[in-house]
């Protein structure tokens, strides 16, 4: 950590701030500029990062030089952690394929596009059973029933289910019918929830919020991994932005960026991301092209007919198209699903 | 809500979304233009509002026209709300001035604190007990023991206490020691948490969220209303932008845009909003200049060993100062605290 | 488009609007709905857009149902469009590989960058010689010495060129030297820019602005296309967002969105949009498998001595790598450069 | 500056940089921590500034510790800049409250509006000749015309006039007739038309880009003063956001945030900021409490025949209130108009 003083400080400023590090069992270290004192700090910063330092009189501007994420960090794990969902494999080198309906509506809808989108490639199915809506007057998901449909209709296509929990306390019973958590761009930052889903062992897929950084991103996987859970699997859905012709921006480079810094896989969502079926394929095929363990797409028989976010669904028919390009692109970048 | 087809739509697709209209129990009422088929929908319009009517083939755009909130909104109450806290009144010229620490951190801080901003003018007392920190090794709040210190330090100084609530089963016992909840910006749309709090009686104080539009603030707060709940406080606090200097942005602009739009009190947090306390005297009185209902700034009387967010807290003797000038601002608006 | 009354408008106020419609030669078309008055207009509705609807008292809001642009438009040309750059073609599949130096530092270090990137499939040759920089001390390009080199490197390696104009003054000592105009992110509202360039028959790639929607950029093309010249290629070069690891977000969304709408070529430049080379290669591949026109990157040899954005140049190496995964990616998907 | 390499940098690497700075005759000073080995250099920084460190291979981030504009800086001038505009000074407690039509239409309304704005306190009369418009079919100013009517009636009701310039060949024409330039949002960052108007010695009016931060628009403003025009005024105009209520987002904070960095005044429009007269008022109140140095308003005496950006504009009775009240504002204050 490097602080930078005001120009001009008093020789009792830098002081001050010289015996504050001190304190914390941390080495200073001084350096007189022509125009700043400044004085970089040796030892663990760790003990710095959670400190006021901005606070204290004099000081002008405090330089963190360390990440702020450890266990989620690429020096923490130089390899790429690859995580086990039942038989199916997400990272180095294997991609989740994950599809399904925004909400569970029934057992014939849910079972009619399991089928088709296992035909068509996928290998997990996603499916909501509680639903975080916009408006209290919205369809709000079916509850456990959904959760009941969502591990009869994966049994069936065998396959592993996916469903979102959006309050600590569902998480005993989503955990009994679900393969893999989803925590929702809403609830990133939702601490409890983070934390108790880092004590169990289960898969856990971890959606970026509408207005986090990478780095945010990264700091609630920390949560996670943190409580003893490491099968984190990250996704990007786009984040708020002033285009207004998309519900999100899908911000593509976070996929290079959190492989770089991160050994946890990443898939995207154009779904979410994009809000219009006229844009997912182009983005699908992107995603994988830019390196990401996967791509997360809402598919339903019916849009017109869905209880939640329909208009941004893909029709089994363009899912089935879709994959038979990425398959075709996986091929040439050595990846397999 | 009104419909717009795609160019040189079919009789057949015209027919359908039609069907699909007069299946909800409303009247379409078709206008043939030069380029475009438009539909007009007549009936309640909340029953389209929920249809995926933008999946129906052949339909380009679904334009609402009405506002997706209502209890929250000026149609359903003309006049301003007054949400009562004991003795303070909020909304409708009387002004909530909160002030406080960050996170409660000992019993003796937080009374040097009280007493201070009390003298200045504060009239309601904030501090954290649970802690949403970025990252899980920062300080997390004193739980209940804060609580106790909160309670015990707002009867002292005879001023009611606002604390945060981040997880619903928090509620019981923040309820028995606080006399406001506070949602933070991070649960703005924890849904679960949003409707339990409605459940209750107890004063809400509501902060955006970093990237909510002032629509999602008011649907927030429909969430609260339609339980039953209707003492809603809205807290303008910024948004995330791209301009770096500040923490966030504050959108002053969502002072008298609520305020056109809904009949709830809105305050302004400009210590979240800027992070910068050389920059909160300034939007402290912009706020009250804006129409708002109040001020929300953090205040420690030792900001350098602060345990959640020291540099950006105001020091006491600043914020009397800021009080000062406010309370003339006050006067020439007829406002009082 | 669509004009919404205020709830309960008077008889007059209504005759008020729909005598303004009929002044314009307009049709209006009433429909009275339960809680709103809609007035439809048919007839011509560029005569509409720039009339001030909005403001006429008791109306709440006006819908366009129009695009805005019409030259630029899908609709007006559903073939794409093909940009003929000397032996050059960009867009139907065929792609743009433009890569070079930021700023052109001298006929040596061009020459040497030209060769590399030629040599790696490049087939367009970029270099900067007047250049837009935040900082006044910052170097400022070459001027017409810069023009000089960069047209004798293009003609030795057999690539044409293409170069940054700023001011509408320069554009015929730039049309003198270069085979692309290039219209700079900062310029993309230069609207007197936009015409004169639009007076020329030159080929233009137009970047989008920082704070652009994809309709802004949209309308842009349309000044240029308006006055005469068709040969304009887009260029997502990514927009300003909070995230603040790279140096804008890349908007990958924007192609597919721009084929929808529009017959031009876009093509994507991922070194503007993240000034970070970690994260190129995985863009450049994403943006072809995207569906993009082509790529633009920036090539420097030794970046630590650039004289102008250094640390986001590719080494000729890394590009010659680069260049060849989307070698086998443009064959899959049937794309030549 | 600071230099922080990556960790595990080898002693060849450390050399090479070592080495790099002393070339710019510069002082390296080394301190190797327990994590990474920083170097703090020491002497001009901003010879370093536009050397592309970064692009050193071994160099992980490089920290600037200087603000990379001089002569607009607090620093340089301790005392407040105040600019005088005939009889109407600009800053240090006095306030320019500049109002008038968007567009120029013509002698007789301009007339109007002049003698009603003027007559509720206004003491800068605006009005575009030349007009930036999204569209090429929209309205784009009377020109020549229209800068003779502006002079005219500035004359008439004694009055100076601003209007905007978007070219640097508009800079003799429009010289001759106004007695300020005003150079608009999209043009914070055409270079030359910022380093030409920094040959005059007119006074200008420089609104903020709609992405640019605000060390962006003071280093535009750098532009202008390093050519020796001393008589820059700031006008924050509101930035692009997500919330899609308003125009763009008023960042109130920027008006603090800039008297602390910088001498120069800075006044606020909210007209531009919102695009909603209902919105007008409560922020040209929170602009004059925040420190702003005036505010900027458009009226029109007849908004809905306004020939640009009529529905925005106030009503010149409403205009007339609201200077009313920021009369009452400014004397608590201490400011005059």
């Amino acid at each position: 950590m490097i602080i930078v003083l005001k120009p001009n400080s008093s020789a009792a400023v830098i002081d001050h701030v010289l015996e504050r590090i001190r304190e914390l069992g941390l080495k200073p270290h001084l350096s007189t500029g022509e125009h700043r004192t400044i004085i970089g700090v040796i030892g663990d910063e760790n003990k710095l990062q959670t400190q006021p330092l901005q606070a204290i009189p004099g000081v002008e501007q405090v330089l963190p030089i360390m990440k702020p994420f450890k266990l989620a960090s690429r020096e923490f794990n130089k390899k790429d952690t690859v995580v086990q969902l039942g038989k199916v494999k997400i990272g180095g080198g294997s991609l989740a394929m994950i599809a399904g309906p925004c909400a569970i509506e029934s057992l014939a809808v849910l079972d009619e596009i399991a089928g088709a989108v296992k035909k068509a490639g996928a290998n997990i199915l996603r499916g909501g059973a509680f639903k975080p809506r916009t408006s209290p007057y919205s369809f709000q998901g079916l509850g456990e029933d959904g959760l009941k449909y969502l591990r009869d209709i994966g049994v069936k296509h065998d396959m592993p289910v996916v469903t979102e929990v959006m309050d600590p306390r569902q998480i005993p019973l989503v955990e009994r019918y679900a393969d893999m958590f989803q925590i929702g761009a809403r609830n990133m930052q939702n601490f409890d929830l983070l934390k108790e889903i880092g004590q169990t062992k289960k898969v856990v897929l971890l959606k970026r919020g509408m207005s986090a950084t990478v780095k945010d991103l990264l700091m609630s996987a920390e949560y996670v991994l943190s409580e003893g859970n490491p099968n984190v699997v990250l996704c990007e859905r786009g984040v708020r932005s002033f285009e207004d012709s998309t519900r999100n921006m899908l911000d593509m480079s976070a996929v290079p960026n959190v492989k770089g810094q991160s050994h946890l896989p990443i898939i995207v969502d154009p779904s979410h991301a994009t809000g219009r079926p006229d844009l997912i394929p182009a983005l699908a095929m992107a995603s994988v092209a830019a390196g990401s363990d996967g791509v997360h797409i809402e598919v339903h028989s019916c849009p017109e007919k869905a209880l939640s976010d329909g208009p941004q669904a893909l029709l089994p028919p363009k899912y089935a198209e879709v994959m038979a390009q990425i398959r075709k692109l996986a091929e040439i970048l050595g990846r397999t699903f």
